[in-house]
């Protein structure tokens, strides 16, 4: 049974609490295993990679046959349905034009002091994606990986995807190239993250490593962060529906179940102002059960992790929100944009009442990598600037050092920093000598 | 002795990647000691925090004396001398017109589909900012952690500093009012960010820390990550210079000396295109090490990890350069402007003979957290911006819906997710129904 909540209990608050606190992942301790795969393969390498690869997935791999060959991509794509083609090219058509609005500008300025200031944004020089194999090999998940990193104008896109017993999905494929991928190579797991991390062979290594994976992927990311950047380490999937009761039970409850349906431990929250209409959604929920192709997951999702709250008002019902800082938040109410205005943390915000969650996941075009697990407090879904990094520029004049120089050996004297206080201190005599 | 390496060495890029390789930081095995400090903070809570500051800090505390009243602070300011005050607040000014340019625009528009898109950029509630005592407490890295976030327009700023022996730096408590801090607490350490993570007595969570600290605070930082947001883990300091032969040896000299006076595993490279000069600038930094009151640290950290590297033209210096991806990169050559084109990767760009680093480190405008160890290859300089995060989103007509919703209903069924097809197809039904 899912949880059941109104803001008419007396003991709302410590329930509400009970519900922000649950714990949802197991963290399954692989961290030793993996420190063990990493340290492989940054001493052997590519024989690392080819044997791990043998006993992981399965599959007999040599340098020639690490990486996908065009021809096997392209005869791959000539597979895919022609509709699902389409689709595919509709949602990075629209990926892509919705990053490429998020390419951030440089600027560069000179002070009343003469100081001339600005920054620079440059793209790393290679990105790495994980792509899952197995039931997670989502195609959808390669489009918003590899396109951000096109956008930012990343030159080499590296893409991991294993092919456990030699079988793959060729939408990946068809996914790869549409996001500009460089190459796909066929292995996986904590090793293909070494592998892109201090390279293998032919696999040379990458600045970023991005996308998502199992608790091995994850671990090894971790490991190997500092060493290269890495995107969050995202958790299972939420969403939270903010619904009045002027909604349709049956659309808010398959927009529930959309999210319950990727896993067991994912977490979907109705808060309504109107209990009879809570109730419904809840029927309606049961119903849908009852012939969803994966209803176990979504049944088991929703009977652990499942809620339905209570809410005095939309006041209250943004304050609850602003609480769990969902990854999804969706606002079926009759003024989506007003009650956005009281939403201060979430990862994606889906307004109104034609905007189901699934179409952020595919063709909305904003990315469907978001934060979890009340992280949108202080963190954002992926985007251009994960590809990207910030140099700060500085330029001062002999006038500028002039003006600012003697605060600045002030304060490095103050701090003790002597070389700090003469560095600045030799162009001034230098200035004051040449007058 | 410094490295010296010319690019006429027959293994000088061996002997290159050898310098980039070197491990400058020992790290102290800490992470146990931690774990326990900040399981005994989260379950005990202000309790703990006095126990820890009173054993760790020699330092007695209650909850009425947990934080610098707003008397103490007035006091404290007042035995600041003036020309420092001064030099403080030209800092904490151009500090804050510098980083007001890195507001981020919020974006909405409706697309040729009829689906309106955009993002919306919010501050977090709360930043904890830590300031390290001792040597360390340096008042313009209150400053340039504190002011971005009150830029951000973050409403509550925590400010742990430790006082050892009841020692405080009154010039600590002057940056942490002009950077607009709420609140500062006399407590360090890992109890001080478990404390700012988890919540004690008066002190309420916050949702990022930030800001610099020894193995303790960093390891810290590390575990409470995922609960709260957290800066880069800085490691030691770094300068890489490139200078031609009509700089003053002397001026080079005491840009490399001003970082390797921070720590003895600071690291201070020269790049230069004339061998002469190298020299030069090597026996500058002899002789000025022989007068510097951090003679031990700034000497150590040469002898160990300084170098003077010859390259045949700018051009490869500017290649030697995104090599090393430099936390600073001052271009003391005739058109710096021209040179910084070819630069890739580095934290901040100092143009020019007359803009020595230390000018970035107090006064300059930009931040001086910048990435080390050859992160600058992927990250960027604390800014607004990590103090803020962004919302995605999305609105999506009936007419929208027509015109995207098959292709997301499409992709979904590919990837075998039916609720997310069905909460497309049901409102897709409704509006065929209704045609």
């Amino acid at each position: 049974m899912p949880v059941t909540l109104s803001h008419e209990a007396p003991d709302f608050e410590r329930r509400f609490d009970a519900l922000l606190d649950m714990k949802r992942e197991s963290s399954a301790d692989v961290d030793a295993t993996v420190a063990g795969i990493i340290e492989d393969v940054a001493t052997r390498g590519l024989d690392a990679v080819i044997e791990l690869t043998r006993r992981f997935d399965r599959w007999e791999i040599d340098e020639a046959s690490l990486a996908f060959t065009e021809a096997e991509i392209d005869a791959a794509i000539a597979t895919v349905p022609a509709a699902e083609m389409a689709a595919l090219e509709l949602a990075a058509e629209r990926i892509t034009a919705y990053h490429a609005r998020q390419l951030p500008e440089d600027d560069m300025w000179e002070d009343a002091a003469g100081v001339t200031l600005g920054w620079r944004w440059t793209p790393v020089d290679a990105a790495g994606l994980y792509v899952p194999g197995g039931l997670a090999s989502y195609p959808s998940s390669v489009l918003m990986n590899a396109i951000p990193a096109q956008v930012a104008g990343v030159r080499r896109i590296e893409i991991c995807a294993p092919t456990p017993d030699g079988r793959f999905n060729p939408l990946v494929l068809a996914a790869a190239r549409l996001g500009g991928a460089s190459r796909v190579w066929r292995i996986g797991g904590a090793q293909a993250i070494a592998a892109m991390a201090y390279g293998a062979g032919p696999i040379r290594p990458v600045d970023k490593i991005t996308g998502p994976g199992n608790a091995y992927v994850a671990a090894a990311k971790r490991r190997v962060f500092g060493r290269v950047g890495i995107d969050m380490i995202a958790g299972p999937s939420e969403i939270l529906v903010i619904a009045d009761a002027a909604n349709d039970p049956d659309w808010v409850a398959t927009d529930l179940l959309s999210q319950a349906e990727h896993d067991e431990s994912a977490q979907s929250i109705l808060i309504t102002t109107d209990a009879a209409f809570g109730a419904e959604v809840a029927r309606a929920v049961d119903r849908l059960l009852q012939r969803l192709e994966r209803t176990a997951i979504a049944g088991a999702s929703w009977r652990d992790f499942g809620a339905v709250v209570v809410a005095r008002d939309l006041t209250q019902a943004a304050e609850l929100a602003n609480r769990i800082a969902p990854e999804h938040l969706e606002l079926c109410v009759a003024n989506p944009e007003h009650l956005m205005g009281e939403i201060r943390h979430a990862g994606a915000i889906f307004l109104g009442r034609h905007t189901p969650e699934a179409i952020g996941d595919y063709v909305g075009g904003p990315n469907h990598v978001l934060p979890t697990a009340r992280s949108a407090r202080f963190s954002s879904g992926l985007s251009v600037l994960d590809y990207m990094k910030r140099t700060t520029i500085a330029r001062v004049s002999p006038r500028g050092l002039a003006a600012i120089g003697p605060a600045a050996e002030t304060l490095a004297r103050s701090e003790s920093l002597e070389a700090h206080a003469l560095s600045v201190r030799c162009r001034l005599d230098a200035q004051e000598a040449a007058e």
